[in-house]
C-alpha cells in the first residue's frame, strides 16, 4: 500500500477500497456496497456470530424496516436519543403518507407490539430472538464507512424477554461469556466496560460494552448488551401471567453487533502491506502462487496445481501473467494468512515456500507436505496474531493513579485506567475537567485498590478515559 | 387447520399465522415479521438459492437501499414502471433532506453507477454479481403476505454485465436451467413464458417468467429472469475496452426470486391440516411423539428419546404434556414430513409407527431401523410430492385450439394453453376479447402445431393465458 499506518485514518479509507472489502464511491454520503470480497469476510464473521446466537438459546427472525410516527414515538425516553438521528418516509408515489414512516434506527418499537401477542404465560419465557438487518441513522457529524454509516448495512440485534431481573442477570452473562469468545475468536482484545448513565443506550437502565482500542489509540464501540428493565414492556405492554395468575410485566435486555466488528478487526490486524486477516475469517486462507520463468512454465505450473489441489482450506491460484511481485503485493493486500510459492528452484528440490501473511517469515517446506503445513501454520498465525493484539492493547493504555499523569494521558489523547469511586457525579466531574478523554464507564469484574482519582475516597471500580470513535 | 382449502385466499392468510412462518399483525399494511419456524424455512430455501448462484458464478454483494431522486430518475424508461410505487425519504432527523432519497424498488440504478467503475476491460467481463435484500412498493392494491408486499422482505437480485449480445444469452441459458433445477428441487412445477413486451420489467428487452399455478387456479410470477439490452449502459456509462483498443457499451442481464416463491411452495403443496413441506426444506424434517399413557411415561420416553438420538436428519421430539392428538395436529400444521410415534404397544414390538404428512400413511418399523427408515421415507415423499404437483399442474392448466374453449376457460378464469402466431399485436387483440384471462406470454421452447387462435395464420408459439395475481 502507499499508504502508511502512521496516518491511521487514510490507510483505513485506502486498505477498504484498495482490498476490495468495500466501495463508497457511490453516490451518498454515509452509504457504501460490500464487494465480494468483503461480502465473503462479513458472512464469515456474522456467520461466526450467528452460530454463538444459535448456541446460546436464540432464533433468528426478521421484522419490518419501516416504523409509524405514533408507534417509533411511544417510548419517550428511547425516542429523545433518536429524534435528531431519524430518516423519514413521507411520501409513496405521488402522494404524501398519511402517518410518516421511520426507517428503523433499531428495533424496540418494532418488535415489541408482535412481543405482547407472543408471550401469554410464563410457559412463553423466556422469548429470545434476534435479526441480522440494516438500520439507519441520520449523521451528521462526519461519517466514515463501517464505523459512523448512515446506512448501517448490518447490524445484529437481539431482542430478549424474561419473568424477571434474575433471567436478565443470566442472559446478560451468557451473553458477557459469547462475546468475549467471539472476539477472541477474532483475535480482537476489548475493555468490557459499563457505560454511565449519561451514556446508556437510550431507555436502558444498563449499558455494557465492548471497547476495542485502535492503532490510533481511539477506542471502537465495537459490541453492546442492555438491561431494559421494565420500560419498555409498560409501554407496549409486554406483559405475562405468572403461575399464580397474576399478570407481570417481562423484563427485557437486547444486545448487538454491528459492521464496526470488521472495522475493529481490519484496523487492528492490519499492517503497511495492507489486511491481516486472522486465518478462521479470511476468505481465501491459502494462496499457490507459481513463480514461472520462460522454458518452466508448464512444469512450475503443474506442480503449482497439484499443490492448490491438494490443500483442504479456502484457497486461490494465481496463474496471471503478472509478476510474482505484483502477485505478492495483490494477496498481500487481501490479508491471506499464507502465500505459497511455487517456483523451478522450490520444485527441483521437491519443495515449497510457504510465506506467513502476519510475519512475512519463509518456510520451505516438502511438496507432499504442504497441506498439513499450512494447516499448521494458520493455527500458528491465530495465536501470534492474538498475542500481538494483545501486547498493543496492553501497551496502549495507560493506568493513572494521580490526577498529572491522567491529564497527561488526555493532553496525548491516550485510552487510560484510573481507580474511581462509585459515584457518578464524581465521574462526570472527573469527565469535565478533561480536555480530549470522555470517561467511557467502568470496567466490568475490575478488582480497584486505592483511592478514587476524582475525590479520594475509597476505589470501588476502575473508569476507562478515551477518546472514542 | 379450521379453515378449508376451497377458499383458498382464506386458507393461504390462516397457514401462514397458524404454523408460524409469519406474522402480519405488525402495525403496517404490507409488512410483517418472519417468525422463527418460518425464518428456518426462508434460510433452507434462499440457501439452496444461494447455492446455485455461486455455482453458476455469481458472487454475493451487498448495495445501498436508499436511492438520490436524479440518480433513479434517470433511466426515464424504467422509472416510468415505478413512480407510481416509489416509498420517499425526504426528512432526516427535523430537517428537509435537499434530495429526496427513494428505498429501491430494485437495485439497477444502485448498482449500475458501480459497474461504470468497476468495469474497464474485457478482461473485467463477464461480471457477475447478486444481493438478498429487502425492497419496497407502495403497492394501493389489496396486499397479501409473500405475494404482494409493500416491503418485499426478500429479494434475490443477481446483475451481469457482459460484452455482447452472445454473453446475455447464455446466461441467460445458465439461468433457465439453474431456476428449472430450484423449482424441480421445491417441488414446484412452473410454465416458462416469455412475456409480451407490454409486460416485461421497465427497461427490459426481453422478460421470461416461471408462473406457478396455485390451488385456485390464478397463476403467481414466482421467477424472473430480464435482457436488458444496453438502454442501462448508455444511461450509466457501463463500458469496456474491448480487445481492440475501442470503448463498447456492455449487455446488461438480472435475474430475480423473491419471498413469493415462499408462497409458491406453500400454496401448492399444502392441504387441510396445514403446511406440507418438502423435505429438503422442511425445517423439521421428522418429530418424535411418545405417546404415553400413565405408568408407561419412563418406558415410552426412554425409548422415544432414544429413537430420537438416533436420527440423522433435522428433528424434534415433542415431550409436552398435550395430548397425542394435540400433539399431531401442531407438527401437521407445520408440515413436518415424517412424524414417528413411539407408543406402549409398538416398543413391546420394539418398534415405531411412522407417519408420512403427505398422504398420512402408516407404517411400523423396527426401532433399529428408524433412522433408515425416514431417510427413505424423505426421498419417497419428494418423489410423491413432486408427482402430485405436477399432476395437479397439469390438469389444472386447459389446452384450447378454438375461440370457443377459450372463452369457456375465460369464463371460469382458468389457465390456458392455446396456439398463436407471432405477431404481438393479435395477442393484444385476444386479450382484449378476454373478460378475466390477460396474455401471459409465449411458452419457451414450446413446439406448436395448427392455427394462431386470434388470427388463423400458422401458429408460431404456444400462448398463457391466465388471471394473474
Amino acid at each position: 500500500m502507499e499508504t502508511s499506518r502512521a496516518d491511521f485514518s487514510d490507510w483505513y479509507h485506502s486498505v477498504l477500497e484498495e482490498a476490495e472489502v468495500i466501495d463508497s464511491r457511490y453516490n451518498l454520503k454515509g452509504t457504501y456496497a460490500w464487494r465480494p470480497f468483503g461480502f465473503k469476510l462479513r458472512t464469515l464473521v456474522f456467520g461466526e456470530l450467528r452460530r454463538l446466537m444459535d448456541e446460546t438459546g436464540h432464533d433468528e427472525t426478521l421484522f419490518p424496516l419501516l416504523i409509524p410516527e405514533d408507534q417509533l414515538m411511544k417510548e419517550a425516553k428511547h425516542i429523545k436519543g433518536f429524534e435528531d438521528g431519524v430518516y423519514w418516509v413521507t411520501k409513496g408515489g405521488l402522494s404524501d403518507l398519511e402517518v410518516p414512516l421511520a426507517l428503523r434506527p433499531t428495533s424496540e418499537t418494532v418488535m415489541y407490539p408482535l412481543f405482547k401477542l407472543w408471550i401469554r404465560s410464563h410457559a412463553d419465557l423466556p422469548l429470545k430472538i434476534y435479526q441480522i438487518v440494516n438500520t439507519f441513522r441520520y449523521e451528521t457529524k462526519h461519517t466514515r464507512p463501517l464505523i459512523r454509516d448512515r446506512e448501517i448495512s448490518t447490524f445484529k440485534e437481539a431482542h430478549c424477554a424474561h419473568p424477571d431481573q434474575k433471567g436478565v442477570d443470566e442472559e446478560m452473562e451468557l451473553i458477557r461469556k459469547a462475546y468475549d469468545d467471539f472476539f477472541a475468536a477474532l483475535c480482537v482484545p476489548a475493555v468490557v466496560v459499563e457505560r454511565p448513565e449519561w451514556d446508556r443506550f437510550p431507555g436502558a437502565v444498563k449499558t455494557v460494552s465492548w471497547d476495542v482500542v485502535m492503532p490510533d489509540y481511539k477506542t471502537l464501540q465495537s459490541a453492546t448488551s442492555h438491561d431494559l428493565g421494565t420500560g419498555f414492556s409498560k409501554t407496549f405492554e409486554v406483559m405475562y401471567e405468572n403461575e399464580k395468575g397474576e399478570q407481570q410485566l417481562c423484563h427485557l435486555n437486547s444486545h448487538g453487533i454491528s459492521s464496526r466488528i470488521i472495522a475493529a478487526v481490519i484496523g487492528v490486524h492490519g499492517d503497511e502491506h495492507g489486511l491481516v486477516l486472522p486465518p478462521a475469517f479470511a476468505p481465501i486462507q491459502a494462496v499457490v502462487v507459481p513463480v514461472v520463468f520462460k522454458g518452466d512454465k508448464k512444469k512450475i505450473e503443474s506442480a503449482a496445481k497439484k499443490v492448490f489441489g491438494s490443500l483442504s482450506c479456502r484457497k486461490e491460484i494465481d496463474t496471471s501473467d503478472d509478476n510474482p511481485g505484483a502477485k505478492y503485493y495483490r494477496w498481500e493486500l487481501k490479508g491471506v494468512p499464507v502465500r505459497i510459492e511455487v517456483g523451478p528452484r522450490d520444485v527441483e528440490k521437491g519443495e515449497a515456500v510457504l510465506v506467513r501473511r502476519d510475519t512475512r517469515q519463509k518456510k520451505a517446506v516438502k511438496l507432499k507436505d504442504v497441506d498439513k503445513e499450512v494447516a499448521k501454520l494458520l493455527a500458528e498465525i491465530t495465536k501470534s496474531m492474538k498475542k500481538k493484539a494483545l501486547e498493543f492493547h496492553e501497551q496502549a493504555i495507560a493506568n493513572a493513579k494521580s490526577r498529572d499523569s491522567l491529564r497527561e494521558a488526555d493532553k496525548a489523547a491516550l485510552p487510560v485506567l484510573v481507580p474511581v469511586c462509585g459515584d457518578a457525579k464524581c465521574w462526570g466531574k472527573l469527565e469535565g475537567s478533561m480536555k480530549r478523554l470522555e470517561f467511557r464507564g467502568t470496567v466490568l469484574g475490575a478488582k480497584p485498590s486505592g483511592k478514587c482519582i476524582g475525590c479520594g475516597k475509597k476505589a470501588e471500580s476502575i473508569g476507562l478515559f478515551s477518546n472514542a470513535y
